[in-house]
């Protein structure tokens, strides 16, 4: 067994490592927790997406569409629809990695990809479109360009070009 | 407001009561807790889940798919796929109401709508794909003909017709 | 089996009949969920923790310590100390009333008892101590007259002296 | 900031480098997740629960007490009486360290310490007796000789002397 750094981003040699044969530009490793567990001994279907729901809040502040701060200044961020695969259950224990990136945006809205893998194969992937919204809710908020710089970037999503 | 008799199944009457325009064959309310409620002081996106869950569970019960009982001979239900639109977000201590019904069938799996309604406006829908799986898990279970009745004649889903 | 209303404060009678034979000032009802299970099938420890929260909350509100309401100018509460006995496993799908009181207090914190019944016994006990802080948490505040008046009152805590 | 090994036993130098002063046989470390923040930003009171169940589970493994596998022919643990301190309150992201032992026994159960430590502060303490049972649930069970050697020799318990 690899050495695996928990909770931290993982390298592209480190994520071939644990078998995620494709690196992805952000990828967090953690592990199955007894709480986790329904009576089947399974992971229960809910803690996949707690799990991606930590890796979003984790890049969020990677990429600086927000800080999670009290009082800071900056868009809500709105999760408005989602697609889940359950592809094969996870047991007690198991160690797992989370990738995610950006695939696609808008103005005000973008699209991500995450998906988990453990013992070498895909075990979940979800897909959802995330909305940036003024602090106090009002109204959208557009990406900014550092954000789009990122996603450009680092996440390799094909540049918008808007027609006149 | 109304007497709302929470965690049993709504009568149509109670339900329209409730803001339900249409009612569902199933309906259970229940009450945003404490636990539930992000730094925002939203509910979770994950809360939902957990709810839409739970009415799955009362679901499979009522129509006879599984007893949950320890021992107990009966398909291993499996979630395979699932869709979530979050639509409108919830608050503390809010009542809401969840709609459970299948949609679709096949021979060994089967489609379910859920929605999730509060103040008379739909706040969450999900559709999921559910299989049927030996106890043991190693393979496939038809679904009963008992079952299908109840598809058929309380969720009113079309009959498929197997070419021959 | 009765008719029993969910959380919603329970009458007295609507306690006795539940199977608590000693009705205290609070009571509400409420039903093991399926996320609650661990693999045993039985209701995981931690679940009785959050269980005992919500109706704190519930009681706060009653009594008038918090709104709990963005923006309002009320104490933070914190829990400082706990004492849990787990005296009888609970299963799927069992009701349960959450008792809950006030039983001694002191300048700026009290302590209260938390129980829950079900089946006519005692599965649960909680003891903790509650201190109430300045809003921006910099000190403690003392606990409010109307607030005492309630203790005295509807809980029957015992009038504290102080000697000159 | 010291590279902190998540997830993995710590070594007492490890320890120390976080800001343990006295290490401890079993030490744990991990990270607040978004999921645990309550609406004031903090870590729920109840979280903490949940990481000491997490550790105890780890302890009762490594230590031999029990499997958690399928099937395995072994003690069933139960909690009976916990007491807890929040001493300090805890953010999002802060790193942490759960320490475990056992300091006493009897025949048939033991008495654990549990302890929360964070940017060098303690933020968090449990005591909680644990008993073994059948693996049906049918009456007590002693503790076998090797756990009681792990005891004696690694969580340094003092020995107990029954008297003829």
């Amino acid at each position: 067994m690899i050495d695996l750094p928990y909770l931290t981003p993982l390298s592209p040699d480190q994520q071939r490592a644990f078998g995620v044969p494709d690196p992805w530009p952000m990828a967090i490793a953690d592990r199955v927790r007894f709480a986790e567990l329904d009576p089947l001994n399974h992971v229960n279907n809910v803690a996949y997406l707690i799990w991606f729901e930590s890796a979003r809040v984790a890049y969020f502040k990677h990429v600086g569409i927000s800080t999670y701060e009290d009082n800071a200044v900056e868009p809500r961020i709105v999760i408005r629809r989602g697609e889940i695969d359950w592809l094969q259950e996870m047991r007690a224990d198991e160690d797992y990695v989370i990738l995610s990136k950006a695939v696609a945006y808008r103005n005000t809205s973008f699209t991500m990809h995450q998906e988990i893998w453990a013992g070498g194969t895909k075990r979940a992937a979800f897909t959802c479109v995330i909305v940036l919204l003024q602090p106090d809710g009002s109204g959208r908020m557009p990406i900014s360009a550092h954000i789009l710089d990122y996603f450009h970037d680092v996440d390799s999503v094909a540049r918008r070009i808007d027609t006149p």
